[in-house]
């Protein structure tokens, strides 16, 4: 028997790829001769690196950058297994878990070191970068990224203006001219699940801007500092980002990867399955094997059990999902070509012990589900 | 298909007729035209009557009784499907849970009402009784039930002793001349787990008489009285019931069901085995679904998921089981016939919730079991 196993992580119990060994470990109790080809899963957001390195037997790389508050931080990339394709995640440079939260203000956080890491990539002498955007602590349009490459964003002037969204007030052109010219031979795929333009009432600055520490008044200035960017990006590149839909996300890092970099907003799901080889893998296999933390009714809306069902059932070959949480209104997922969904859990459990115990978890379910399969 | 649905009731959650019904809709949202023989199962203890009803399709009668402290209390009784077998739960009359905890006193309380159920059902003309001991507020040796069904248990003057396990110091000789005739063409079958003896350090008083309220001093006056009981009843009826196994079930109502009425003591789970007819009926069944409340390192000695497992391996059908909680140590239970263990829980939950939501539970994880042997 043939297993293919493809979850994602089981955020704060266990990552994707400890996922897949727990899976394994489940599977190899009952069935000690199966195959099993582990492809661990991410959906664009916290753990795409990890997964598409350990799907890919690719390499890690750490490079210094700037954090959003302007020290310094370590951040990780990863070069995929064909040594062609670099994985970034904007998190690991930029992201909100790296400031304090007393400390939050997108007025002066920057995507500085997001820019350094796509260098740092570049540098490797990769022709092909995927970009994780989730959980940004900045709203500075990209503005960082841009400066980071090279890009000179200057004011009246002639002067380059400081980091964060509300100096982005200040901008009176943007210089390109010294911007990296690899970028120009590179493809950009972002993984990208939203939808928000760049400006206006759901755009970066109204409907992220809260949860990075801005008030009421400073969306206010950073949507009006993002309109401006905007209508100077429209000068220099010819191209409207505004009202763009994706070019809000990441604090409107979509707009600058859009405009600067040519970038493709992609569904996350669909990027990861596809730098996995995911279909490919699941050719002539028995069965797959997903899950993540909980399926509930946002998991048909791209989340990694759904689109890895997806792809099995094209290939016909059946899905059975493991969760810690199974919720409500997941019916839809069996007509999308899951079979089965197993809650992991076995028995009452405080969140804290359900977490501890996943690993364990899992693997207890996955084997009773092989019992059940190998009659 | 044809599925046998042979679960124990999930105590404080469902009775095992309800979780028969959950396993129903389950198989049913996947296999409308599936066949169900449902066969609420107990193992001998409480639920018994309940299931034993409910899987013959019997009747319940109730009568009242003499409780443990000699007030009135309604007690329920059943007669099987085949209207020639009573079943009985001791506790129904004479259990722990008809005594409040502040008066709780096995020097005074009596088996007498279990005594006037097993009349009740001669009543009514059954030749065959079940009787389930579990859960008992006594510790008289059976003394009372004997005086229910026409025994004298009398003092040096002549005149009966009292109620409870105290008075039965002052017994003086046993006048069985007026007991019930009819008990001698009756088959009485006791489910009893229990294998401790009437008396001494594995004993009846010892073991159990704390948790009926006995303190240190009277669990010696208990036992001294119990091995004074059994002296005088092997004097009356030749037999010796003191350090027999299984004398000391239910405060020693082991004893007095041993010796006066000839009764068989059969483990639990076998018994509510052969009179559900489960052989039978799993038979030509595709798949049995059994299950109970927990299912641990316990199971394997006599618990309802054993016992059907057992019996539906010997027909060559696989049992799966269900349970609200999948302690460690199961691996043995694999052995004897089950397939595969899964829980019901859904997701992180306190005992409250998962306790109400249950059959829910029930039925979800049994519709996906389904959807999995159904591809």
């Amino acid at each position: 028997m043939k297993f293919i196993l493809a979850p994602d992580s089981f955020k704060e119990s266990m990552s994707s790829k400890e996922a897949c060994d727990a899976m394994e470990r489940g599977i190899k109790k009952i069935i000690p001769e199966a195959e099993c080809i582990k492809v661990p899963m991410a959906d664009g957001g916290e753990g795409t690196v990890e997964a598409l390195i350990g799907a890919t037997n690719g390499t890690f790389h750490k490079v210094n950058v700037i954090a959003p508050l302007g020290n310094k931080v370590e951040a990780v990339f990863g070069i995929l297994g064909n040594k062609k394709t670099a994985v970034i995640e904007m998190a690991s440079a930029s992201g909100i878990q790296l400031v304090k939260r007393e400390e939050r203000n997108p007025l002066i956080t920057t995507t500085f070191g997001t820019g350094q890491l796509i260098k740092a990539a570049l540098d490797l002498g990769v022709k092909h970068i995927v970009v994780g955007i989730g959980g940004s602590a900045t709203n500075d349009g990209g503005a960082g990224m841009i400066q980071a490459l090279g890009g000179k964003l200057l004011d009246r002037k002639g002067e380059e203006i400081s980091f964060g969204g509300g100096a982005l007030g200040n901008l009176d052109s943007i210089d390109i001219s010294e911007l990296d010219l690899r970028l120009k031979d590179t493809v950009i795929e972002v993984a990208c699940d939203v939808t928000n333009p760049l400006v206006g009432e759901t755009g970066a600055s109204a409907v992220f801007g809260p949860q990075k520490g801005a008030t009421e008044e400073m969306v206010k200035e950073l949507d009006n500092n993002l309109l401006h960017f905007s209508r100077i990006i429209k000068e220099t590149l010819g191209k409207d980002v505004a009202y763009i839909e994706g070019s809000g996300a990441a604090g409107g890092l979509g707009a600058a990867l859009l405009s600067f970099l040519n970038a493709e907003l992609k569904r996350g799901i669909d990027l990861i399955i596809n730098h996995t080889e995911l279909k490919e893998k699941i050719k002539g296999a028995d069965f797959v094997f997903t899950g993540e933390g909980a399926i509930d009714n946002q998991t048909i809306y791209g989340k990694t059990p759904m689109g890895v069902a997806k792809v099995a059932k094209q290939q016909g070959v059946k899905t059975i999902a493991f969760a810690g949480k199974v919720g409500e209104g997941v019916d839809n997922l069996y007509a999308i070509g899951i079979t089965s969904i197993f809650s992991i859990m076995q028995g009452v459990s405080n969140l804290d012990n359900a977490l501890k115990d996943g690993k364990e978890n899992l693997e207890l379910a996955v084997e009773n589900v092989v019992r059940l399969m190998n009659i």
